[in-house]
């Protein structure tokens, strides 16, 4: 455990811990660490998520079958990170994708139950899982109430509004993101964000300098 | 406690148990109620949110203000229903809009800390919970992906495709959901997706049988 333990603390689930405590909450809970070489098949879909699956090394990709029969690449995710874990407490908790190796991988699985027993002797980990469930609901919702806007204009307006309410209606808002986390958010190219960014400042409906936004004349677009 | 019980069992949450078990948890439990008269504004956009929050009686509108200063209505949510339940464990808590009552309301408020202790004392409660996030996360999830596509004929396929992926790739889908659920998750309105589903089935692509689909020749169109 000593060796991946570097690893695991960089998720944010475990982050907010010291080696020592991660260590501690590893020692007590049973976990079995499993190797897959490249191109190997991991979980198939249809299968039920019943474990914790921490991926500590390599790159996993996630494929469905199309009606034709073909592979469709649907994501690819690096280590380290948690894999699948809002389906591993839903009652439908069946894999929609199949998981495979695209690289040597290292998985750390860990029985739902004893996760259970983990979070009720040990609060803080309970609350860093559940704050860490909140955080990719609160990004996906945001996420989805953006995409319902169609052109960047507006994303970038709504966003703005968002954070305007968020943060007590200040004259200066505070963006928490860098320009590439906003491209994504926003599922739009970077270059394209900043092109329209420019032209809205351009033509003075607000000011951005650095992680400040100061309004000045900023009408809802909609 | 006795007079909402049965409102409270009809959330999600709370489903699982039966009276008996609910009087225990919330007589284990420090709990406030509060009521509120229509038009009050129950919570202020900028407020962090610090409790787990029930709405038994009513309905509550949540508003932005926009950078005109005037309102946008942005939900209604009628009780018996949780409020920001995402919310309360982020990091970033604080609330995006203002919570408005539409009605006469009854709130049922409990710390975040008194929640945590009840989850400790009871998995099935914790369970429960996690389940409700995960479940949520997921229809989310769903709703995101689905509304990358841009026909209402691609999100349909798109749909399937994923049930057919979870459900092990068989001849016959079912479907779990009904069609008023399914133009609210495609995010189109329930006559359009009657249509475009006649159609596809007059082109011989799949029949739908009540909750079953059988798939026919339906290829990606992608």
């Amino acid at each position: 455990m000593d060796r991946v333990i570097d690893k695991i603390s960089k998720i944010n689930i475990f982050s907010n811990f010291t080696k020592g405590e991660l260590l501690k909450i590893f020692d007590n809970i049973p976990y079995s660490v499993k190797e897959y070489s490249k191109g190997t098949l991991i979980r198939n879909s249809g299968e039920r998520v019943e474990e914790f699956m921490i991926l500590v090394n390599g790159e996993v990709i996630t494929e469905m079958i199309d009606f034709n029969g073909k592979s469709l690449e649907i994501e690819r995710v690096k280590a380290p990170d948690i894999l699948a874990s809002a389906l591993l407490f839903a009652k439908e908790n069946y894999l929609p994708v199949d998981v495979i190796a695209a690289t040597n991988v290292i998985l750390i699985y860990i029985e739902k139950k004893y996760l259970i027993k983990s979070f009720k002797e040990n609060s803080d980990f309970l609350l860093s899982f559940l704050e860490d469930v909140g955080e990719k609901f609160n990004y996906v919702t945001e996420k989805l109430r953006i995409t319902s806007f169609h052109t960047i204009r507006e994303k970038i307006t709504m966003y703005l509004l968002n954070l305007y309410n968020k943060q007590n209606k200040p004259k200066e808002i505070t963006i928490p993101l860098t320009m590439d986390e906003l491209a994504s958010l926003f599922g739009v190219a970077r270059p394209s964000l900043s092109r329209v960014i420019s032209e809205m400042q351009k033509e003075g409906l607000f000011e951005k300098k650095g992680d400040k936004v100061i309004l000045n004349n900023l009408k809802k677009p909609i």
